[in-house]
């Protein structure tokens, strides 16, 4: 299994923007996505502007398939200049 | 309901004593904490020095009591040195 935890920092003004289209991309891949355990949306509560994913994939390749599914490469492009930075992406093994 | 993600950097040499620390914080949270819905050590694949907590409780009080147990002030009184910068901790609404 794999688990991802992905930040991404978006700008002020883009935050209600980003959550309606990253809702989407959480139905879909939930939906659609062989081999999705897990594709939760959250908020930091002090910092509004960190929205992460957390995540947890059976192998490997159902995270390749998912990366290169329409609905994820569509959100990831129109969101690319909602973002104050680069996303923080951890692929993560559980030890306990 | 809360989530909790927090990453911790560890140094190098302290990697292996860390992890052995923190799986029995985990073993205690998970048995003894009430309001403990998810608690998980992870490890980033790419930097193994990122160690991180992915955690669900119940409500503000049963996060407040675990970060008043003595399990929990123990490991981080034991771990205070082994860290390579301080701890980036994101407390959590879900989204979706």
């Amino acid at each position: 299994m794999i688990k991802i935890i992905a930040n991404n920092y978006i700008k002020t003004d883009k935050v209600e923007e980003f959550i309606n289209l990253a809702k989407g991309l959480v139905e879909n891949t939930r939906t659609k996505d062989a081999g999705c355990i897990r594709y939760d949306l959250l908020q930091d509560i002090k910092n509004p502007q960190i929205l992460t994913m957390v995540e947890e994939w059976e192998d490997q390749d159902s995270l390749n398939a998912h990366m290169n599914s329409s609905h994820f490469k569509e959100v990831m492009a129109s969101t690319a200049d909602f973002t104050e930075k680069p996303a923080e992406l951890h692929i993560c093994r559980t030890i306990m």
